[in-house]
């Protein structure tokens, strides 16, 4: 039995190099997990944390539309593996009692747990990805 | 009783700004309709029409997984509307004979068409928004 570690978005970063990761957190913020995405999916996950809403809906808009409208409901995501530098995701659907898991890429899970308020979890086996939070932060100031 | 016209991804286009279009023709190829799209849409578009696969799932890809998975049927897609350079789509679908329509941009609309196999119609008052087919022709050559 593994014991899933919850997690947050705790930001959407952009380094030097025009690269863009989401940082998640755990709930007492002691770990942070970084992951490498795409701009057109940094954007997917920023603007409804700034509550800010696109003028056109997004594709992520659209897949949480298609989600409502056929009966399902996001239980969660989870960020399951990383091979090669490359992380995993599942989504936990839900429909009329029947479970429903989905392979998908994290930033994908991460973008629609933010629009449904799907908790995310992590695979413990992936802490050792992580950095310490206090690390983060004062890396951020 | 309206009756749509039926069209088909003639080619995704990038002009000398870099910006994206995807060129919608009738079965007949008689005029083309052209819609601004992004570059991750238009890639988005292109991945299945080329018979690529990319490395991992593309959004557009879990939308169809989404649909599938929840028992739902893309029965078509509609190019509905062009409102002050904008243009409108709907995704009709279908689950256990219910029809559902969801809103959507015209390139998610056409991004989960080409994948589906699903049909493509465009609304006959976007005509005037067309080109004679001869003439895009002659201007990609």
């Amino acid at each position: 039995m593994v014991r899933l570690l919850e997690m947050r978005v705790l930001n959407v970063m952009t380094d030097l190099n025009g690269s863009f990761s989401v940082l998640l957190t755990d709930m007492d913020a002691r770990v942070v997990l970084p992951i490498g995405i795409g701009p057109f999916e940094a954007q997917a996950i920023a603007f409804p944390l700034q509550g800010e809403t696109p003028p056109r809906p997004l594709t992520h808009d659209l897949l949480k539309a298609f989600c409502d409208n056929l009966g399902g409901t996001v239980k969660k995501v989870v960020i399951t593996d990383a091979r090669e530098g490359v992380f995993y995701a599942e989504i936990h659907l839900e429909r009329g009692g029947e479970q429903i898991v989905i392979d998908s890429r994290p930033s994908d899970a991460i973008a629609l747990a933010v629009r449904c308020g799907s908790p995310i979890y992590m695979h413990p086996k992936l802490v050792e990805f992580t950095y310490r939070y206090e690390d983060i932060i004062s890396q951020s100031q």
